[in-house]
Order: C-alpha cells, then structure tokens, then sequence
C-alpha cells in the first residue's frame, strides 16, 4: 500500500498535468477494486450512489457511517481517494475543518464541500457563511502532514437557482478562501462550463450524469475542464440494468439481460488476483 | 413488519401453489429494496453476489460476515429471506446445524446447503455424509417455531463432475434426510432437468445464469420446475455494465452509458418513499 503522502502527492499531481483525466465514482468495495483494476488514477466516493446501495435517499446518511464507508473504500484500493463531504455536516467552519479532519484519517487524500445547508426551506448557505467554511476546512487541510485536494462546490444550479452569475461569484469567492479545485454541479450547457473555466484560476470539476450534459471528453478538455466525475451515475447505470433484467423476467419470462453479464469464473479470478496482491 | 413465523408459512406456501415462481438474489440493501419493491415474493441471497460487492472472490467469506450480511437483507425487506450458506461453514452435521440455527436468528427463512467441503483436492463430501449434514440441519430447522424451507444442493456438475445419476442419487437421499427443496446447480440441458423433476418428490429449484442454460419461465414451468433463482447473475449483469462504461469512456470519451441510468429523483424518491414506510 501507497503511503497517505505519496497518494496525496499523486492525486494533487493529477490536477498539475496537461491534460483532463476522470475520477470515477465506486460505491462498495467490489466497484472500487473494478474501476482500479480499470487504469484510472484516482476514485471519488459519492454519497448519493452509496446512499442508494444502502437502499436510502441521498442526504440521509450521517457524517459516522459516510466516514466509515470512505475508510472502506480506501482499504479497497492503492488509489488516492476524494471523499464526497457533502455539507460538511455542520453548518459552522468549525464542523466542516472537523469533517476533513476526519476524512483525512479516514484515508482520503482529498474531499469535496458543498454549501448546502441541509435545511429545504433555505438550501444554500450565503457566500460569506459558505466562504468561511472553505477557510476553515482548507486551514485544517494545510495542517495535514501530506497534500489533502479541497473541492469546493457551488450548489446552486442544483438547488433551483440556475444562475451563471452567483455560481462564478461563489466559485471566485470559494477560490479565495483557499479551495484546490472549483465544481459548479447541475450546468448543463458547454458554453457556460466555458464561461466558468474562464472567470477562475482553479481546476474544474465536472460531473457527467446530471442535468442533461451531453459533451465528450474531448469537448470538455478543448474549454479546458481538468477533472470529470461522474455522481451517483454509475451507480444509477446498474440500477438501470436491474430494472430491466426484472422488467424482462416478470414480463416475457426471459433470461436476455444474461448476454450482458460478467462470466462467474471471470469476476472470481479477478476479485481473487485483486485480494492476493494487496 | 412481519413476524417470522407468518414469512415463514408465506415462503412455504409459494412452494405449495400451483405454478413456478422467481426468487431473486439482491446483493445488498439497495438491491433488496428494488427487487422487494418490483413486486417478487421472496428473495435469496448470494454467497458470489455479496462476495463481488465486496471486492472478494466466492467461497472467501466466513460465516459471521455472511450472517451479518443476511440479517442486513432481512432488515431490509418484509419479504422471506432464505439464505445462501454455502457448505454450511463446517464438514460435521453438528456445525450445518448450528448454521441453520444462526441463520434462522438473523431472520431467514429458509437455507441452503451444498454437499461440498471446502476442499479443492476433494470438493464434494460423499453422498452418506452430505445427508447427515442435511438430516442435522432438517431436525434443526424442525424445531424452529416457525416453518424454515431447507434446500438441499448437489454440487456434483458445478465442481466438474457432470453426471446426472450422481446428481439424482444424491438429491434423492437428501430428500430422504429431510430436504423441503432439492436444487442441482450446473445442469445445462432442459431433457436433463426434466428428468430431475420426475425422479424426485420435492420442488426442484433451478438456477438461471450458470453452464449456459438457455430456457425461458415458461419452459421451465412446462417441465414441472418450482422455483428459479438466479445467483450471482444479476449481481454479474450489473458489473457487465459497469465494465462497458468503463470501456466507452476509456475508448472514445462518450458517455452514452448514461442512456441507461436510472434517474437521480427517480431513485431518490422510491428510496425515500420506501424508507418511510418501513
């Protein structure tokens, strides 16, 4: 195993280099060890796709059983690990600068913030409030004894607000408070990922899988995207999967959905080699 | 929730009606709460399925962890759970006894058991010490204070012993030693399955996803199956998925693998929607 520095090293390198690279997404121990067995260079947790492996709503999982589940991934995997973090789990700096304290013993070389509040009647916290929790979790990231890649993101589109304005103002003020990487979920349009890229100095995430974009990763590192996560979406694409195959069997009462299948003997020989060399 | 004892007789009695029946193998409590909530009125787990969610190979987990992981399905579903428990974690009938007992304490209903012995040299326990394991795991279950289904599996055509006289002699005797469900995995030919189901008087299980069988419900039906399971293949068939979006991204860049997500809010919602009501 990679030590903590060397993985946090390797991960903020990632960011560094030329080039646009994609940072998937497992959601239990088996998805973590495929996507490495895969060639990526890094995995980030998400909190919806593990919610929904666990038969709940996203958000309704506490900061314990997320932490747990982030330790669990990354005893899966020589990889760095980002940790979705959420709101934090608290609304005040202090909870947040606590929550990556604790995802950095967890094992995660890097995590995401977002400035929700967790109250629906008012979800995002204002920029100030948001501003001064990045400060404080990106404080507490700099008095890690290795490179811990804070991703803060600008919730807004996600939360009904669709406006450009207020997430470049967000991501600028984030970007200031200290943030390694800026992430705006929910655009949908390639010019005003553009438009973003543009008006920040930082490297930028962007997920696939929500809102409807429809781009290559060409398309994404020709306006200069450095980072492509995917959500919840390869959880979402197996769930798709499951609904057919019990659409197909309670419907026709056939087996089709079995062309797609892994063979046994083929997942078992790779699981095995995979636990032997770790 | 229901008692034990009324998932109990429930599960019985879809061995008792007229007609075949799907039971499903989740792999963990999302998976659970889809097939729980797309209307099947039992469900399996799988010894592979769970092992692959976890990154491991079949066969690798030990009995606690594989109860525990029962107890999580039972927990999540008011559906009858029967349990896969392997060769029963223990050559002696003493030790497939107290796995009946454990299993029924995290809420199955029902079990089954291999004649296999966790040896590669020497895969399958002969025919006379496979039905003292099933006739001690039948007295078990028997004094059980509600109805425990018990299968009893022939291993012979899965461990490279494909001959079905083998097959029927053993199911056969674990019929006589108490069995409710005879089930031979590995069979691949319908003519050969047939011949199992008049040779016998017990439901026979068939599974659906192994040895290249190529039938549909109905078939099996006509030939007087009771039950189709499908072991680690829905489990397979999402990992199929997984590793063709690996593929497109890592190709061509597309995410066209996205065609087939389920909705977030879709997702998010039965799962909420569920939850509450438990």
């Amino acid at each position: 195993m990679r030590s903590q520095l060397e993985k946090g090293e390797s991960f903020r390198d990632l960011h560094r280099r030329p080039g646009i690279f994609i940072i998937p997404n497992p959601w239990d121990v088996g998805t973590a060890r495929i996507l490495t067995a895969s060639g990526f260079g890094a995995l980030a947790t998400t909190s919806a796709g593990y919610a929904f492996s666990r038969g709940r709503s996203d958000g309704s999982i506490g900061r314990e059983e997320m932490l747990r589940h982030v330790a669990d991934i990354v005893a899966a995997s020589p990889l760095p690990v980002s940790a979705d973090l959420e709101g934090g789990y608290g609304i005040s700096p202090e909870e947040a600068a606590m929550t990556i304290r604790l995802a950095a013993s967890a094992g995660a070389v890097g995590g995401s913030l977002e400035d929700t509040s967790g109250d629906p009647e008012r979800p995002l916290i204002d920029i100030q409030a948001a501003s001064e929790r990045i400060r404080a979790a990106a404080e507490e990231a700099a008095r890690l004894a290795f490179p811990f890649t804070l991703t803060a993101r600008a919730e807004n589109f996600l939360v009904g607000r669709p406006n450009l304005r207020e997430t470049i103002s967000r991501l600028q003020a984030y970007q200031e408070a200290g943030a390694n990487v800026l992430y705006a979920p929910g655009l949908s349009r390639k010019e005003d990922i553009a438009t973003v890229v543009r008006s920040v100095d930082r490297p930028l995430n962007v997920v696939i899988g929500l809102a409807g974009l429809d781009v290559s990763l060409e398309e994404l590192q020709d306006i200069g995207v450095k980072r492509v996560s995917l959500g919840s979406a390869l959880c979402r694409a197996t769930f798709g999967t499951l609904l057919a195959a019990v659409a197909e069997m309670r419907g026709g009462g056939t087996f089709g959905f079995l062309k797609g299948a892994v063979p046994f003997a083929q997942l078992n020989t790779l699981f095995r080699d995979f636990h032997e060399k770790l």
